[in-house]
């Protein structure tokens, strides 16, 4: 008789290894290992291949979900100028529903009842994983072995595997653990639990510490078109080599870490160190580009409907139903958002000089102050007359009562001078 | 026959000067002048009161508003993080109900019926005065006479000036606008109103250029009570010496600048540049220690009342009952925001690298993934059960309907190795 | 030489009668009338155009804009269940876009570069007309005669009608203003200017009293179709009969009357009265199928934008780009909104008693408490630990700070028994 | 030995009863009963203490706290205009924490560790009652029998009741669920399982049938002070009183019923009848003043935080942090809402027909059309210019760029008269 079979999402590390082992003898399942390149550092794809077919696996698909990750995961965070708590730009949030999809894809292609994924049970990837899956497939089973299995310390886990014939890494564990994809990196764990302590020089691989960045500041062109980054210096590449090519300007100047206190959705607060130089300078650079095209209520309105998308999207709600819908709203402020940012780089500094768009609202004749100007000043007392008007009235009305607004005896003014 | 009072919000320059003249000769106005000292650049307030005189004004009064303007504004900014856009710390718009309130006494203590301000009618400043004055007084008349006067160039205004005796600069006037206080420093017009040329070098006064900054880091511990800054590297001090110790340090490491283009509210698109290295040092500061002390539902309801926040006082309604209510949402979220946040500035860059609080929320217990977890992991699986039910009931109802989950479509994965 | 041509609102009273005669005694202008049908009552279009002609019109459109207005502006109003300040459907604010689309299409037919309205300076329906003209073609010239003309009372404008020839009604004015459309009817001034004053029963035309209402409830069914309207009784009709039946249907029972004190754009509050029988029984209706239809996060977050949308609109940016972004949103939510809704009639009562979507997300074997319950009751005891412990997390430091939540201490119970 | 000690939410039906004996039983406690009288229907509360005594408890508080419960619970309410997805006025979201506070009160009193409910695990109010227990007093350990233990069904729990002598009903169960208190009464399960079906007439208790209530309306003033009610009539009354009286003037008129789909917390729909006829009122009078009292931008963003608040309290968050700094601002708003609300009540209907306030921003020399009028109605020029400019900008932008504004051609009038 044929066992049922699991898709697993699988990483190489010790985690997912015993994953593969354990739902072979525990849950006695055919294991399909699934890995996905979504732009994190590897040694080699095929050696993680080998060892998940050693480790027992049935099959295991390499799959290079880069450019799907680029064209339709980051794109769309760029246009939410994606910031989860207005500092994180949502990294493993936005790749985890993208190997939710491939892992979906490929329960189809074997005939698997079962997904799997390594996370643990007091992270947020848990739940972008699941709710990831079941929005796509609701009539998956979903198991988490990492949660669910009986050993808990990182010693009874490694006795476990000795005694199954999982590899052990030889070398000692470093201290952090890390997450990495495209656009950018998260480091937790160590030293860094400690949110007083500074993080340490050798945590970071993507970005070089800003004291050994160049002397000199380095320009960058970046064109978008409705919304989306298209060429650097005038050059034409795919969203995916843009986030190469951004990452690796940007790290190389210092630019792009992040050192912060977050609160996950399973609530508790931890202490994550990102780098992520690509995500920052294009979020920055689009917004500039936006300060020119949007206009006021919406750049106002859509300020609000960003934080609900970071929250929506930290939570794991990538296929769900509100996140697309906000994501419909985004798509139409987008419309024209077509221009040219210059960004300055220079030892960890990032900063907007230039902002460029044939769809530009501003509007020199009437912001400048010399001649030419075509702004209407005399309007300007009608206009501030009925702007204030019902404030006004409320003042009114506050100092006929006899109640006098607070605000007036806050303090008393400290005359200095009344010869 | 006694002539009525007008007050005026003096400050020295041609426009206030001819202001001065044109209220007693055009209004037939004896006119107060108030120069209020709120941190800005100036080579003797002694001076502009005696030119003040000179014009003509029958009294002048030079009122040191800095520590009011420190203990009672911008603690309150700090407290919300003010930042227009997300980004402008607010500096005039803070300013200027400050200079309001000292408008409104100086009129109850003149027995003035009139206030006057020298803003044009295309800015906001305009706004933030009349609505200042018209709520902490609203039976004072409001006059502006830049905005209603016969004259619309330069050229004509120092026709007119040359005529009634006002003194002229003798020197070429900058072509550049500046407002500054203590907060910082606003600059626009000239080759800045192009928003694609990077800022001239020679227009930042408080802070150096990145690359001329001094080739060490520079550490700055922060204390904070009940959110308000007390002690730069344990020494306490007022607000306002805080605010000004801020200044000189964030200012010699070359940290502060801001260039952006901005919605006024008079509806048209402005590119400003800003200095601010103390208002975006300890707001930085200030979130650094929110994100430990702030429950997360609190801080995720406080962002969208933030940007409330900021708009009503970029609006001008410092005193409005709308900006009122939310200062008491603010201060009640602020009882615990108490401790310590270390600053790390370097060449432009400014990073919270450390943050404790006796009340802070992080709980290593539960945060660390070494021994001495208490997170309980096995809740997770029934937390992520009901958390995903509402979302993934809405899948389920989309796949049985046939009405396949769009996101699924979007795209197809490439397998590259399917051997 | 042929004079320039000014396309005008017109509607056959004195105010806009006046307005033909003003812009072509005043303005020298050739006036184009546009007479629209809305849905307003009136005793024949065609009188109207007459009398435009009399009045010196060169030509006089009537166009019949119901179906227009009806499928592309009620619909997206019953969307975003349009709410002004959570009471006000938005009658006027929906219909003067509606117009103002037709105002500006005359202008292109006739080659004017003027567009008249007839609206006073204190009203919001100047701001709906000029913002809409304006962003459909904004090289037209506005024209507000009434607002802009010499003479300021009634008694003034009679006198100038009668020296220029404008018919004057011979019958006394009612005290009332009235606007009404297809989506119902606005009554304000004489006694309604007093907010303690009753409205008196007279007022009314589209609803009768409740107490004259028939004795027995009217149940009718709606169907919807992606959140429109599509059917009454399961009889199929055009939007604009839809609106038009129900107004019946509910008029006769006695519903749709809203009595309320609103904040007008200008700045100062106004108390209205509307009947909108239609209007207010289709949005309930809408809003009890989204009960069913719309999953709970995205049901939450449009509350929001409802009244972003309802504010965007009463202040005049139908066409506006923030309104348009929100409507995709509101596009995106309506895909399943599909299904019946059976509302209850009964004197003045509109309530719904049964609704079925294909699309239901409400599940009975999750719902119930009987046998055949599907819902995992085990897994809420992970859910609520993990749920709360953000906020438990927070109680605890406060209880360990010493800090007592401030809650516990308000009151102490009243032990009525304890031996 | 002593045993520990527990502090059960006691009731005196089934469940609780079940959970007296299963707590002495299965967890080896003495129990110590708390029946809270909120306001609930009962027939004897000493009956209720004695049948806690007979099932073995050893101890039974029966406390009043309906005037706890009316001024600390439902004022703040009521300030907030709460209604949960702008329908539901909270009813068991209020006791709830009300009872918790007694319970954790209790704890303190016995030296009990353990506190218990009887709530089962698909409900909202588990959550209410361990958030709130948890807030204030994270020490203790919660209990939840009827979520934990051994028998599901109903069948099964009257099995373990008569072989552990727990007193069965011996009548026949009503099919629906009950809560009720002060302010309404919810009704769930039975018939009103089936959306589609209309609730049954004999469900209601606290409202007569609209058709059965007297054929002439009843008018009713209620006085408000700082948004709280303070008198009807005219007579001053505790909020106790004043709710009491409301439900009895309400319900004989047959106002007060809600029938509608709601979204719990735990992730499903459910279907909820409510007669609530005090909240609604209530409610709909200090909304109706709040009309009158508020400024406009005040009203504005206190809709968005209304709901917030009643999320959070639907949600189980009453002693939370974010809960509690939107009091603050919702406190801060309610200081000029005083005056006085005409209520008109008639079969079912409840509207306000009129409203005053010593502190009404309604101001009749603005507001009015007659003479009298004191609007500048040619400011309204100026602030057309002005208020519109950032939108006609953009439309200017999109005309000039031949990107024609969508909603242009969304459709084309159909001109019914050209000759």
């Amino acid at each position: 008789m044929t066992k049922e079979k699991v898709i697993l999402a699988y990483s190489g590390g010790l985690d997912t290894s015993c994953c593969i082992k354990w739902l072979q003898v525990a849950m006695n399942l055919d294991v399909i290992a699934v890995v996905g390149e979504v732009g994190q550092e590897h040694d080699g794809l095929e050696k993680v291949k080998a060892k998940a077919l050693r480790m027992g696996a049935i099959d295991c698909i390499v799959a290079d979900m880069r450019d799907d990750f680029a064209d339709n995961f980051l794109t769309k965070a760029i246009a939410a100028n994606a910031m989860y708590e207005n500092k994180y730009p949502l990294l493993s949030a936005l790749s985890r529903p993208a190997i939710a999809k491939y892992l979906v894809q490929a329960a189809h292609t074997y005939g698997a009842k079962y997904v799997a994924h390594g996370c643990t049970g007091k992270g947020n990837d848990q739940v972008r994983f699941e709710n990831s899956i079941a929005m796509l497939d609701p009539t998956l089973t979903i198991l988490a072995p990492v949660r669910d299995w009986e050993f808990n310390t990182r010693p009874q886990e490694m006795e476990w595997a000795a005694a199954h014939g999982v590899e052990v890494p030889t070398t000692k564990a470093s201290p952090y653990s890390i997450d990495d994809n495209l656009f950018g990196r998260a480091i937790e764990c160590g030293i860094l639990e400690d949110p007083w302590a500074e993080p340490p020089a050798d945590i970071y691989t993507m970005t070089v510490d800003p004291q050994d960045a160049p002397d000199a500041p380095e320009y960058v062109d970046i064109d978008f078109e409705q919304g989306v980054p298209v060429a650097i210096n005038g050059k034409k590449m795919s969203m995916k080599d843009i986030v190469m090519d951004m990452n690796e300007i940007a790290g190389r100047n210092g630019y792009g870490r992040i050192d912060m206190v977050e609160n996950r959705l399973v609530g508790l607060k931890s202490r994550e160190v990102y780098e992520c130089p690509a995500a920052l300078a294009l979020i920055m650079a689009h917004k500039g580009l936006e300060d020119l095209c949007l206009e006021r209520e919406v750049l106002h309105a859509k300020l609000d409907l960003e934080q609900k998308w970071a929250v929506s999207v930290y939570y794991g709600e990538w296929f769900g139903p509100l996140k697309q819908a906000i994501d419909a709203f985004m798509a139409n402020t987008q419309q024209c958002v077509t221009g040219t940012v210059k960004l300055k780089f220079y030892k960890g500094n990032c900063t907007v000089v230039g902002r460029k768009s044939e769809y530009s609202l501003y509007n020199p004749s009437l912001a400048t102050y010399s001649e030419g100007d075509t702004f209407n000043h005399k309007a300007a007392a009608g206009f501030l007359e009925i702007n204030g008007l019902s404030a006004r009235n409320w003042a009114a009305n506050r100092a006929k009562m006899g109640a006098l607004n607070d605000s007036t005896s806050v303090c008393q003014p400290h005359i200095i001078d009344e010869d």
